[in-house]
């Protein structure tokens, strides 16, 4: 018997692509997850190596969920980049050596036959979050990923803003001190510099190499290039002096960018991604506060600051969102 | 004999309302200008003589381009805020004195019979650069209108940016240093503080106070209360030390900001607008020669960064070209 019309979904395949892990799931239209897998990315076997294990994990996820790869309607991927999200090629990206301009659309388009397009990870994480996680009922969004780096998302009328040749959104790299911190980039000041996981661990690196007296390294036992964010965190939930300057002082950096995003686009909704989030109320509320003190009051009121809701699936459910709603973009 | 449909133009007034002086032309569809005039505000009658006013020099234009009101299609108003541009009403302006929640759009309406829409002047001078102007053939352009303060008008697929409430686009409060000046906003560091017009005369009264020795003491004759943007670039021209200091430091900071709007939009072109912009290469060129230091090439390579064209006309150009191309926002 034919399978009536209504019962047939459009199954897409979102993959997030990361240095360290690959998570995948099937997912369709209204959102319901069929599976879902989270493996090692084995970045040291190189782009052949990563698409060629992303296929066969692919197939597994797909065999185990009932399914044909032909049934899978698209893929979408979410890389580190930079990248060209128009046609699916990845020019570089620090964390999966040996990436240099890497067709991964043709290449995964050609190993399955499904329909595919790739977009920059921080763009997917936040698309999942506007499609299913934080910002669902929010049309204006503007979306931090604090890691490494700071990624950017910005969702305007409910469409993600991709710029002229597909690179806007590199919020990290907006500058808020012309004469701070030289970033990777080149350039002096960037916000990644200063709100991002990292700068609150470089923080309390630099702080300690000066001699400040602080349990964070008893926490790392003596070896300061273990301090990360989540051990400056540890030490001020115990409260150390330095954790909290430390902390106060990642918070005004993090709301001055956020003000300058409110003032840019007076949005519904900023959403922050990231492990730092997990801190709940103690990072969100002065966050508000601070905020507040730098913005209009007009524009303040209508924004809301929220964390992201999806965790480590934001990124794999965005890039499959991305393929369902905006599928003209990458010629599918 | 009846007119041939195509004879039949939509004609629109544009006006550009100014603390100073106002500037209103009469423009068809193909951009084609029927009558313009120029004439003092009148601040100092409050909102309804200024109104009155308005009225007056339109019928006056109107009559003098051989048409009646009812030949007019519409109105677009620019107006100095802050406003609400959906409803046409000004919650108040710095430079006109008793415009206290004026229904701009409701009054004209009311004593022209003409549909009307309001809009912040800013936006108005950017999309008539957009329309006409240095921006006619883009369609994702950033707008930045340097005087007292830096006004933005952000257009995104050909479309103006108006966010939540319609307060987007206050580029002049992106902060780029959280340690920086005190804005009259209250915020600290805001960009109008470090290149606007405004800045650069503060920067010069402030460094002659402080006893640098400058021809620009010698052109003002001894009142530094009269320095303007004006007289440091006069300075400059005249290989005046101080005058060469504070204009590398406006273009640093001008170039800070541009930097950062290029990171978050990759846009395909950056308008400046203001007086400042006479300077020509003098200004574009160390400028652009800034922007590409603190941005992405693959970013900086698509973006011109140009002189507006329109000058004073600007703004009712633009705000003629909103009621024509985005009249359904306005309700019209």
């Amino acid at each position: 018997m034919r399978k009536k019309k209504k019962d047939i979904k459009k199954i897409i395949a979102g993959i997030d692509l990361g240095g360290t892990n690959v998570y995948m799931l099937l997912i369709d239209s209204k959102g319901k997850i069929y599976g879902e897998k989270h493996f090692p990315t084995l970045s040291e076997k190189g782009p052949d190596g990563v698409i060629e294990n992303i296929i066969l994990q692919l197939k597994d996820v797909v065999k185990k969920a009932g399914f044909n790869l032909k049934d899978i309607w698209r893929i979408g991927i979410g890389s580190p980049g930079p990248l060209d999200s128009k046609k699916g090629i990845i020019f570089g990206a620090v964390n999966l050596p040996g990436w240099k301009y890497v067709k991964l659309k043709e290449k995964i388009e050609k190993a399955t036959g499904v329909k595919t397009g790739v977009d920059n990870d921080a763009n997917c994480a936040i698309y999942g979050e506007k499609w299913l996680g934080a910002g669902k009922n929010f049309n204006n969004i503007i979306g931090l990923t604090l890691g490494t780096g700071i990624g950017g998302g910005i969702i305007i009328d409910g469409k993600l803003i991709r710029g002229t040749n597909y690179n806007a959104g590199e919020i990290g790299h907006m500058s808020i001190n012309p004469e701070g911190i030289v970033c990777k980039c080149g350039a002096k000041g960037c916000y990644e510099q200063y709100a991002s996981a990292s700068a609150i661990a470089n923080f309390a690196k630099e702080k300690i190499k000066k001699g400040a007296k602080t349990i964070i390294t008893e926490i790392v036992k003596g070896d300061i290039n273990k301090i990360t964010s989540k051990t400056v965190y540890e030490a001020l939930l115990n409260n150390d002096k330095l954790a909290k300057e430390i902390w106060d002082e990642f918070i005004k950096f993090l709301a001055a960018g956020i003000a300058n995003l409110l003032n840019i686009f007076n949005p519904e909704l900023i959403v922050i991604a990231g492990g730092v989030i997990n801190a709940g109320d103690k990072l969100f509320i002065p966050l508000r506060q601070a905020v507040k003190k730098q913005t209009f009051e007009i524009i303040y009121n209508v924004a809301k600051i929220l964390p992201a809701k999806l965790g480590e699936r934001a990124g794999a459910i965005g890039a499959a969102g991305l393929m369902l709603f905006e599928g003209d973009f990458y010629e599918l």
